[in-house]
């Protein structure tokens, strides 16, 4: 059924090439007060936090470059990781800052662990859906989606890179 | 460490007893439009739309009787079930039109399987997180609570009860 593999473009691109998700993500206004919370009442283990890296992130924020930072921190629901996201002001704008501007805090997206971000980006754009902001981070990269009108939610698409690419 | 148990009150609720998140849900205005969206988009398979039970639900909202139901349809992203809910006119208030009044199409809580609801629904209250619906569905019982202005998202409490309860 695969001998053939389809080396260009998106026709067969089936939907993000994974149904499972990874993430949920909350933007927050005050992230040590929202894991305060978790902790007390959810009795988790506390997380660090941790602020992206703006430097060496590449991003772009509806098109335009972007030096946002957010701080950050996750907790582990079992297949899923509850992520905190807090934006930080200064550094040109970011869909953190938009989500929380229009709607306050609460559910900003979930995420799935993809592979190929320009397939399936062109999957996504074909069904009307484009990126809104896209960055680096160690390892791999993110890509959040204007998925929202259609699918009820934002997605992210998260891809690792392979550890040793490029090695020989 | 549990050599003795607790046998009243919530003392020794340790949170939710589980992290593990079963379920995200999204409430909608169309359902069969949004399950479209997401076999187009995501290549999911199609699932079927099931009308929740008034009549055996005994459910409550906000504290008084409700016959209010929804339509609802399960899509499988692993772990976690993505559950959409269209809530049908009459029959009474219910939290599903609640939040599709507020707050338009989106996120309407995640999901956990708990056990002892009593329990948990006391530790949550304890946290000033107060029950928002109740009621039961073949197998179980629901509970929605209203913990997004401490967690930033709703939860939902889910029990199934054990099938062989009271055979003897």
């Amino acid at each position: 059924m695969s001998e053939h593999v389809e080396e260009q473009g998106s026709a067969n691109q089936e939907g993000l090439g994974t149904h499972i998700v990874t993430q949920i993500a909350l933007v927050v206004k005050d992230i040590n007060k929202t894991i305060d919370a978790y902790c007390r009442v959810l009795g988790l283990p506390r997380p660090g936090v941790m602020i992206t890296d703006a430097e060496n992130a590449n991003a772009t924020y509806r098109g335009e470059p972007t030096n946002a930072q957010a701080k950050l921190a996750f907790f582990n629901l079992g297949q899923v990781t509850l992520e905190l996201i807090e934006p930080l002001p200064g550094g040109g704008g970011s869909v953190w800052q938009e989500v929380l501007d229009a709607k306050g805090e609460g559910v900003h997206h979930i995420a799935f662990n993809i592979q190929g971000t320009d397939q399936v980006t062109d999957h996504l754009a074909a069904h009307d859906i484009p990126v809104i902001q896209q960055g680096d981070y160690t390892g791999g990269m993110y890509t959040y989606v204007d998925s929202e009108p259609v699918l009820g939610v934002m997605l992210e698409l998260l891809e690792n890179f392979p550890e040793d690419e490029g090695g020989d």
